[in-house]
């Protein structure tokens, strides 16, 4: 096999140059889904793709892909990537890492000039992280029919914005871009992020091979009371929704506590209305995250939400909705052992990882052997400004992902 | 003195035509102060006065007056009024109900022809609610002199709209209006409002009149931790916000609890950030209303808030700034029996009441002898779509304010 060396300047100077898409002033990224900021590093990474020759592809959920030819037509790509957009007032690394770390791999084996047999292709999925749009992981989720489109496409976001009007202007601005049909073949799936977590910086590895990656299940939990006069109502009187929604959201985190720390509940959105200092709130819409490795732990545990919410509603009323369910999954062994051996190969220290966040390799490895690897991210932060990787781990990963690329694509 | 009598149907006409002025499906109000609903809920006001031949002023901060000259013009006016801008999705009579009394008491003393000494002039003061600019009671304190104008002037709402444009759209919007300064005496004043309560429900009586006003205090509570990933942060690690909030919220709640049930305490706005389902939230913004008829049992209780909060935050920060404070007071003897007469001579029942809620008149008791009267509200359901009150309540009001301002003003 051809060694391939992929440029870590080159990739550095990627990341920088779509830092600036959404930069905050504390040196994060605020660039969510298919916002100018998203849209715009969409474009950047076309106009690199395009000056390689490669042909873009755009489908209905507006996913991304750059395909560069192989030898053999007939094969299915094999495909790495990841996404561009973040959660709000966020890291620079999270998806961005991963989607350049794809094209780095492409572009080196470009510049070695060796021809794969299957064509080789960068994947861009739309919507990984869920604020403006939901669910989270929206584009893999489409393209691998986990959800329809129609089941998301008629939605709009905190602003009145319709994500159909948004998909049409990543069409608009992306205009050499072919129609991509939604979970077309891909014959296999390569994914690297950054860990979100702590176990690689403790251990001083480099690279984590994804074993498999934690179930979860989200709800949305609305607490219906009686506005008041802060005033005059008095307290015994009151249907005051945050009290009963404050009392629910202390017996979930007391119910779910958790020696081990294996338990991930978290309430991260908690919206009260109608949100007057002197208004006792009538009404609380607020979500719950649940994730755990044991698919068995996650149903059983997850199943005492309803309950516990009841318990706890005094004279408001509560309405609870699960509205994403995902089991636990395991990456196969043939695709970790070719991970693990490129790391090994090129001495970067190594460790099998679960993942204890959720990724878009979850719902392609639906259609095609898939896996993934991390790298550290400096004190677990992420989703934060303060999200931040080294330029060294992030070349380890690219070259990691284009040895494995181009394994799995093989030569002539 | 002349018999005055008020015209019931005349009131209610008016009561109905400024319903539609933010009208909610739901049969409420949402008119913000200043916004382009609560500007024609003005402008129909000030036609109506115009008709009469009365003069209209503004000040500087946007409340608006209506003064029909009196045959000495050297007396300052007698004043009654209140607001006309609501909380968000509210009631329909919760201020609009006093200035419409107000509006009728001098309409049927200018019916009957009687001449007054001294002037009467129609107070519709501006932004007592306070959701969209603060603080609440603003138009009555910056004209008693409680706070400067420099000190609100320089505000934006959420939507970056600037207070000093509203109030300059206010005066485009009324250009018949001279100017008045702030603070220009003010004889009396007298204020009818929706009691907010169940009192007078409870006991069948038509008047209640106000004995004083029950002191508040008020505090914005920001909890700072981190934002982190909610799938990968172990709870053990995370500085969550919410979490922290939430303790303190509900060991608040704990520490105030009152078999008496007169401690009034509420958190009515509570912003988690950033909001994401995915995400461990880094920052909470929430605020405290205090309110207690003893200013010693406030002064104490509330200077234990800082304490709590602080024994609470877990390994967040917390910053606590109390931004309002007011004592409890009372209205003079002399106008309370006056207002008391005008009802027991028309027949209405009546008794002493104790305000819970704060209104202009607080601010206004400042500058001259003032007093109140409250008539029933259903259920004691303020600041809600559903807050109703009865056609003949609201005339039985503005009966008693007319009686009171033309025995205030005086005749030839």
């Amino acid at each position: 096999m051809t060694d391939i060396m992929i440029d870590a300047d080159r990739l550095w100077s990627r990341q920088t140059a779509t830092d600036k898409f959404g930069a905050t002033a504390n040196g994060g990224a605020h660039r969510m889904a298919l916002t100018p900021e998203d849209i715009a590093s969409h474009r950047l990474i076309a106009d690199i793709c395009l000056a390689r020759g490669w042909a873009l592809e755009l489908d209905d959920i507006g996913n991304m892909f750059a395909i560069r030819a192989g030898t053999d037509e007939g094969l299915p790509p094999v495909a790495s990537g990841s996404h561009t957009d973040s959660q709000p007032m966020a890291g620079r690394f999270d998806g961005m890492s991963g989607t350049l770390a794809a094209l780095e791999a492409m572009e080196a084996i470009d510049d070695a000039g060796v021809r794969t047999k299957a064509p080789l292709m960068l994947a861009v999925w739309n919507n990984e992280e869920g604020p403006r749009f939901t669910p989270a992981c929206m584009g893999s989720a489409v393209y691998a029919g986990v959800r329809s489109l129609d089941e998301v496409i008629d939605q709009v976001d905190a602003d009145g914005i319709s994500l159909q009007g948004c998909i049409d202007d990543l069409v608009t601005a992306i205009p050499e871009a072919t129609a991509r049909k939604l979970g077309a073949p891909i014959g296999a799936f390569l994914e690297s992020h950054i860990e979100q977590g702590i176990e690689l910086e403790t251990s001083g590895h480099v690279i984590g091979v994804v074993t498999g990656m934690q179930g979860y299940r989200r709800w949305t939990i609305d607490v219906t009371g009686e506005d008041a006069h802060s005033g005059t109502m008095p307290i015994s009187r009151r249907k005051d929704a945050f009290v009963a929604a404050t009392d629910m959201a202390v017996a979930l985190r007391t119910a779910f506590a958790d020696d081990t720390d294996e338990m991930r509940f978290t309430i991260g959105r908690f919206e009260v209305r109608p949100g007057g200092i002197s208004v006792v709130p009538g009404h609380v819409h607020f979500t719950v995250d649940m994730r755990h490795p044991s698919s068995a732990t996650l149903r059983q545990q997850g199943n005492r939400i309803g309950e516990i919410c009841r318990e706890h509603a005094g004279p408001c009323t509560v309405d609870i909705n699960e509205f994403i369910t995902s089991e636990t999954l395991e990456f196969p062994e043939d695709v970790r052992a070719r991970l693990k051996a490129a790391a090994d190969r090129h001495g970067y220290a190594n460790q099998p990882i679960f993942s204890r966040a959720s990724h878009d390799a979850r719902h392609i490895s639906r259609l095609c052997p898939a896996g993934m690897i991390f790298i550290p991210c400096k004190d677990g932060i992420s989703h934060n400004e303060a999200e931040s990787a080294e330029k060294e781990h992030c070349a380890a990963a690219a070259q990691v992902i284009a040895d494995v690329m181009l394994e799995l694509a093989g030569t002539d």
